[in-house]
């Protein structure tokens, strides 16, 4: 493994970790067992990765080759399991509030981060037709978090939350357009962190688009 | 692109047109905002051909390579937002009605058209077993309008409405026995034409298989 | 068709009757329509191997090619619903109790059978990793029922049902570490009998594993 592998599993790790840890939070929220905790922590982990390498005729898909991303998603939702289990007052009284933040800080460093995954696994695939970069960047990156809500019979984020695929589209336009510039590994960072800050700075500003009442 | 493939891509656009104003219609009806209403539009106009790709083994699926399709639906999404936005009377008093009216028509028109151009996308990679075109074609029709449904947390049309499925399925049908004798083109075209005759037939005298009580 | 794949095929046989049952019980008690109860158990009955197929890249899927399983799945619904419709009163009084015993047993046996199908699929295609393997092997159990549950709009079993993704793994190692010993059908069909023993013990003696309250 190279040193850009290995970048790139570090993020790979860091954004599974950041999404089975927002499947994990929904689950605990919803009153299931450690189980089902844990079964929705994975599947939002590797959802997004796995339809990725569907749509690009990978197959079986990374997530069925290495079990080191279910493995890093079980390690994770367990440990939040039992932090929360032994330390139930954490969510007491003010539940709503940190809750709410620790999902969307998650499931944020896990959109960026998948979103520029994509990407770089569509180029290595030989992909590089723009429009087809960025569709699957943003797919593997709404992916997880798509499955995540569809199981758990919540509202989707990506069509409820503000500024949700259009933060992903953003940062998937941001990499592809500085790789020229700066290099595969770097444009991914520059990206991933485009797709955060916007995120955060839609959820401090509140920004919203249009809806009709 | 010679004449048959420019009307399979007129019939195609109809199709994505039709779709993607049932998606946005329902994201409209729910009180998304514009992004939630173009990802849902966007999803209920490709979701079946994505889907009807993957089965036949096409990656990554058309949907992924050629952009119009999106690009389409994005337009027609939009649109439909703007115009109810600024006519928001257009919907007062009567929202159930016209609405009601609104998404049965473009989405017997999507179900017809992609139920068809399923169809003819299996010919074309060079399936021929009755059983497998049908299905493959049915799939397509209610592949998108089944994403939409599940992601918006509706029931989904093809476990509730009267004759959906079954409509789509006859007008496979149709187009399959009527191959032979019509060819490709006018095969296609009264087999979407009998899904929108079934469906409109259906609603109209309500027709209702039994049920159980 | 030597003795192992005839012996399979009555395997499959049996677990498209089981799920289709579940599907078509759930599509019941909903109050669907004949058309709605058959699209789900028609869809318990041949997703989980559809989605096995496509992560195998067994394109198109053998539910595709094969009618048998659909049509089985069909005359399965059509019969149960028939024997509902008829016999009404099987289900007055004691709805809850006798449809939610049906619906374990025939579920039980689905998601054990399913799951070792799954295995002997990945072997078939060349796969002996075994995290490869069982992943394949449980998500072929469970992927009926999670489609089902997801469509007609209920909480997903695999997230809420005590020790149920649980005694799909379970089975899968069973198959798989006794496949050695014992050969490859055995192997399969004492993996299919864990799966089940090990849900009935959960349901009867209700274990549950811990939650968050």
């Amino acid at each position: 493994m190279n040193y850009s592998d290995f970048v790139i599993f570090i993020m790979e790790m860091m954004g599974t970790v950041a999404f089975a840890a927002s499947g994990a939070m929904l689950g605990i929220r919803k009153k299931m067992d450690l189980f089902g905790v844990c079964v929705l922590g994975v599947t939002t982990a590797v959802g997004g990765g796995a339809i990725r390498d569907l749509i690009l005729g990978i197959t079986p898909p990374g997530m069925f080759r290495r079990p080191v991303y279910t493995f890093v998603a079980i390690v994770t939702s367990v440990g939040l399991f039992v932090l929360l289990y032994i330390k139930r007052n954490l969510l007491d009284g003010r539940i709503g509030h940190l809750y709410e933040l620790l999902m969307n800080i998650s499931d944020a460093i896990g959109l960026g981060i998948f979103t520029v995954v994509g990407i770089n696994t569509a180029w290595s695939a030989g992909y590089h037709t723009l429009f087809l970069v960025v569709f699957v960047g943003v797919l593997t990156g709404v992916g997880g978090g798509l499955l995540r809500d569809v199981m758990a019979q919540e509202k989707p984020y990506i069509l409820t939350k503000h500024i949700y695929a259009c933060a992903s589209i953003i940062g998937a336009l941001v990499c592809v357009y500085t790789e020229d510039a700066l290099g595969n590994l770097p444009a991914m960072m520059v990206g991933a962190c485009a797709v955060v800050i916007v995120r955060f700075l839609a959820m401090h500003y509140r920004w919203n688009l249009p809806r009709i009442n």
